[in-house]
C-alpha cells in the first residue's frame, strides 16, 4: 500500500485557466478503464519539457521533441497508457505521428502542434486504431475542471492517483499551478516510467519556462529511485497558459519569478515523492541525505548507491536495523578518496556509526524503533566539504517482485 | 534452489601437496556448524590475492593486505564465517591482529605470516574469544585431504558448497589446482561477499602469481552479479606450494605457464558461476554476452546494466518474455553515442529485436520457450566494433527478498 499518501480529492484540484482536459476509455490494454487523456491549450500558451535520457527512447519522445523544436507552439498533448510505443522502430514512429495528425484534425491545428506521450509495456505495437477511435470521446469531454479524471487516466501500476494544486499571489493577482503525474516502477534518476504534467495560468516566456522546468525536475523527479531502472518514456512537461491577470514573467528578475519557480518546484517535488510513496510494493518511504561532500555530484553518487541497494532496501522492508549494509553501499559508491573514518551515519536522530564503525552510543533498540516507522531519514555526514544532496526511495518487498513478475498478465 | 549446480563430492576434490586444512565449530553466530577454517602452508609457498575495492573494506582485508605487503611469506590463512568484522573500527583491526597472533603462536610462525578473512554480518563486534577457543580444534584437524569440509566451513547463505579440482600435465609431471569459494548475496563485479581460495602445487614465482590471480579474477569473479551490491570483505587468494615435481614457473615464457593460467582461470570461472547458480533466491542462470562493441568497457557497461536490472530479473523469474525491459536497460546503460538502430537482441538462438524494435520474425512462443529454461543466454550485438564481454547473473525472486529480509534472524 502507498506510504502515507492520500488520494487527491476532486475539490483540491484547481482548474488552470485555458487548459482543457478530456479522457476516454479506449481499451488500449484492458477494457473499462480510462486510458487516454487529451489536453487542449490556448494559442498563446508556452510549453517546455524534459525527457528521458534512455538511448532506447520511445517513439512519442522522439516525436514530442521534434514537434517542440519546430517552434510552432503547442495546442494539444495526447497521453495513452497500456502501451509505451517504445522499442517499436519505424512503425512506432509512424503510429505516434498518425495519432498527432488525427488530434490536429479534430482540434483544427497543425500536426506539429500536438505532443504525443505513451506509457506501458515496451516492444509491443501501439494499437493505433483503438487510440484513434477513442479520440472523439476525449474531445467531447474537454473541460477545465477535469484534472481529477485526468490524473486517473494516466495511471498504470499506480495504486493512488497523483495530483496537487498550489496558488500564489503576484502583484495582487492569483496564479494557479496544478500538476499530475504517474509512475511507480522503472523509477530512477533522470526520471523513469514517469509522466508529469504541470500547468499554470501564469504568462511565462520561453526559454524561461524551459529553465523553470529543468530546475524543478532536478530538485524533484531527478532525486527519486524505486528500482534503479530508467525508462524509455519519461517526460515532465510545464505548461503556461498566460491567462492569469498577473503580469507576465519574462526573465529571472520579473516580479513573481522566484515565487512561481518555488511553487512549480513544490508541486513537482510532491508529485515525485508521491511516485516513491506509491512505489511498486513500497511499505516505507526513505529519505537519503548526504551532507558535507566536496560536490553535489559525489553526494548524489553516495545517496543513490544507498537508495538503490537491494540489500539496504530489503533490510528496511524487514524493519531490521542491519545497518552495516548502508556502510557497505557508501563504500562501493565509487568515491575513490573517501575517508571512512570521517563518516557519520544517522538514522533519523540516532547516531549509528562513526570512526569507521558502530557508534559507542548506539543501541539496537534505538535503530529498531526508527526502522519500524513508515517514514525514515538516513543522514550521512561526509565531513569533507559543504555540498549536499537528497534522494527519495522506498523499500524492496515481496510485492515488488510479485508486481513485476506478473506485469503483463 | 541452486540452478543446475551439483554439490561437489569429497572424492572429486584433489589434495594439493603442502596445503593442510582444518575446520572447527566455533559457534561464532550459531552453534553446531563448521564456521572456522585454517589453512597451513609450507615455507616455500607463494601467495597472491585480489581484494574488495569497497572503501569500507573490512578489518581483515586491511590486515591481510598489510601482511602480504610485509613480504615475509605466508604460512597460514584463517577464515571465519558468521561475522564480517567490517565497519568495526579500531576494535575490529585489533581483533583481526589478535587472531593472527594466536595462529602464529599455535603454528610457530610470525603474526605477519598469517592472513585473516571474515564473512558474515557487518558492523557487529567480532567474537574474538570464540575464534581463539576454536583454533586448537582447527589445528588438530589439519590435513591435506580436507577440502570438502573446508568448502562447507566457509558457507554462509550458500545452499551448496563450491569446490572444484583440475589437473594438468607439464613436462610429464602432474600439477593439481583445487579451489573453494563461498558467496550468494552482495555479489557484484569487483567481487562481493565472496571468498575464494585456489591452491596449486605448482611452483610459481611472485609477482607472476599476482598476475595470474588478477587475470583469473577478471575473467571470472569480476564477471558476476547477483544483486549489484559489492561487499566489504571480498578476497580471492591463489596459493602455489611448489611441491609438484613439475618445473618451476618463473615467467610468462616458462613451460606450463599458459596451461596453469588456463586451469586456474577455469577453476575460478566454475567457482564464480557456482556462486551465481547458488545466488540468493535464484531460479535461473543467465549469461549476458555483449558483442561488437568499441571496447570491452562499454560491452561490460551494457552487460551489467541488463544483468542488474530488477525489472529484467523479475521478468526472468516469471518466465515472462517481457523483453522490452532488456532494450530499456541497454538504453540507460550510459553509452552515449549508441545507435539503437544497429542493435540486435537474441535470447539463445531467437532473434528478438533489430532496427530499433521487435524483429519481424519474432514470435511470442519462441521467447516463451527460451524463458522457461533454467539456463538462458542473452546476446546483444552492437555492430560497431570487435570487443565483447560476458557477465553471469541470476533472476530476482520472492526468495531473494525473503532471504535478505530475514538475514539476521
Amino acid at each position: 500500500m502507498p506510504v502515507n499518501l492520500q488520494a487527491p480529492s476532486a475539490e483540491s484540484l484547481l482548474p488552470v485557466r485555458g487548459v482543457l482536459l478530456g479522457t476516454a476509455e479506449a481499451s488500449i490494454k484492458k477494457p473499462n478503464r480510462k486510458d487516454l487523456l487529451l489536453l487542449q491549450l490556448p494559442a498563446q500558451a508556452t510549453v517546455a519539457g524534459v525527457f528521458t535520457q534512455n538511448r532506447f527512447c520511445a517513439a512519442p519522445v522522439i516525436v514530442a521533441r521534434e514537434h517542440l523544436a519546430a517552434g510552432k507552439g503547442v495546442r494539444a498533448l495526447l497521453i495513452n497508457t497500456g502501451n509505451a510505443n517504445a522499442g517499436t522502430g519505424a512503425a512506432g514512429l509512424a503510429a505516434a505521428r498518425a495519432s498527432c495528425a488525427e488530434v490536429a484534425n479534430l482540434l483544427d491545428c497543425e500536426e506539429q502542434q500536438v505532443l504525443p506521450f505513451s506509457t506501458g509495456v515496451i516492444m509491443e505495437p501501439l494499437p493505433l486504431a483503438r487510440i484513434l477511435a477513442g479520440l472523439p470521446q476525449c474531445v467531447a469531454d474537454l473541460r477545465e475542471n477535469n484534472w481529477h479524471a485526468a490524473a486517473h487516466a494516466i495511471m498504470t501500476t499506480d495504486i493512488v492517483a497523483k495530483a496537487v494544486s498550489r496558488q500564489i499571489t503576484v502583484a495582487g493577482k492569483t496564479i494557479t499551478v496544478t500538476g499530475i503525474a504517474k509512475g511507480s516502477g522503472m523509477i530512477h534518476p533522470n526520471m523513469a516510467t514517469m509522466l508529469g504534467y504541470i500547468a499554470t495560468d501564469a504568462a511565462v516566456a520561453q526559454p524561461l519556462l524551459q529553465q523553470m522546468v529543468s530546475q524543478a525536475s532536478d530538485a524533484s523527479f531527478n532525486c527519486i529511485t524505486v528500482d534503479g531502472d530508467t525508462s524509455t518514456n519519461d517526460a515532465l512537461m510545464l505548461i503556461a497558459t498566460g491567462m492569469s491577470d498577473a503580469p507576465a514573467i519574462t526573465d529571472e528578475h520579473s516580479t513573481g519569478y522566484a515565487q512561481l519557480q518555488a511553487a512549480v518546484t513544490e508541486v513537482a517535488t510532491l508529485l515525485a515523492q508521491a511516485i516513491v510513496r506509491d512505489g511498486e510494493g513500497a511499505s516505507k518511504f526513505i529519505t537519503v541525505k548526504v551532507e558535507g561532500g566536496n560536490s553535489v555530484a559525489e553526494c548524489k553518487q553516495i545517496a543513490y548507491a544507498v537508495a538503490r541497494s537491494p540489500l539496504v532496501k530489503t533490510a528496511f522492508f524487514a524493519s531490521d536495523p542491519n545497518l552495516g549494509r548502508i556502510l557497505a553501499a557508501i563504500g562501493y559508491a565509487g568515491v575513490q578518496d573517501l575517508d571512512v573514518q570521517q563518516i557519520r551515519l544517522y538514522l533519523d536522530d540516532v547516531l549509528v556509526a562513526e570512526h569507521g564503525g558502530r557508534a559507542a552510543s548506539y543501541r539496537e533498540e534505538d535503530g529498531q524503533r526508527v526502522m519500524q516507522q513508515s517514514d525514515i531519514a538516513i543522514r550521512i555526514e561526509l565531513q569533507r566539504g559543504a555540498a549536499d544532496a537528497t534522494v527519495w526511495t522506498c523499500d524492496f518487498s515481496y510485492d515488488y517482485v510479485k508486481i513485476n513478475a506478473s506485469y503483463r498478465s
